[in-house]
């Protein structure tokens, strides 16, 4: 399967990936860095074993929330390889029902990784971050692509390499 | 979540969970009794790992081939426990895209798992077979059980047991 079904963006950050491991999986470290100011991550749940919950809901400058969805974990390989997906709820179950089915929540079902290798830098021992969001068709893919999904994780990823700069 | 999202069947077999494993995910042993007759399965692809293949193919008595669906592998925990999805193709990537959303195969996402226990029988030690489907919402189930799942799985298993019965 192919590069209309997948978006992915690699960049390389002068951070350990142990460190970039814990803002993703423990929930008081994602807070802070997982929305693209102004906007904010206001509570976040995370069951990290495979079937487990991963989910979070965002805060609009405005001060409207929104969840953002309750994903299912599916892969745990501690300081290597997170992925969960939209498309199951936690237990695996099904998550689009036949009420939301046709509607725009359908497009936006999705399966992402975050691999982590180390990559030598300048000041040491760096990560090779790459994230890879994968989707059913190139209409769910488009669609996520200029929702700004690059611009949107790339954002809070320099908010998230800050933050362990400044110590976590 | 509860029973109206999910179809369950618990039944003992006085046959060893081992054997019981083996048929369910070496493809050649799935084969002769994963469809109840006059129906056969005539192909099927396993790749027996979190993230892989889970397919089958089956041919109507009148010769009509109609594939069941590719699903993605979830859980494989040898001689125990087994579970897949067609919400997931392989890879993890969701499987409904926007133009299948809202037809009739949108009401068949669902997951399985069989779950093998020990159980002592009058022969020696037989098994606790217990098979789980999950689906979104109440109508996918529903219409899952409309479809005859309980007597359809029943009757595969039955011709599964007589299988391991004559000596795999």
């Amino acid at each position: 399967m192919g590069s209309n079904l997948d978006i992915t963006f690699t960049r390389i950050v002068d951070v350990p990936k142990e460190l970039i491991w814990r803002c993703w999986t423990e929930p008081e470290l994602l807070l802070p860095w997982f929305c693209p100011k102004p906007w904010k991550a206001i509570a976040c749940e995370i069951d990290l074993r495979p079937g487990g919950i991963f989910s979070s809901t965002m805060q609009s400058p405005e001060g409207v929330t929104m969840p953002t969805g309750t994903g299912c974990i599916l892969e745990v390989i501690p300081n290597q390889r997170f992925t969960w997906t939209s498309a199951l709820l936690p237990g695996y179950r099904p998550s689009l029902t036949l009420e939301k089915c046709g509607t725009d929540d359908a497009g936006f079902m999705f399966t992402a990784t975050i691999a982590l290798e180390d990559h030598v830098v300048d000041t040491g021992i760096g990560t090779k971050y790459t994230a890879t969001v994968k989707h059913a068709d190139e209409a769910g893919c488009a669609k996520h692509a200029a929702m700004g999904f690059e611009a949107g994780w790339g954002a809070a990823l320099d908010q998230m390499v800050a933050m362990i700069k400044k110590g976590i």
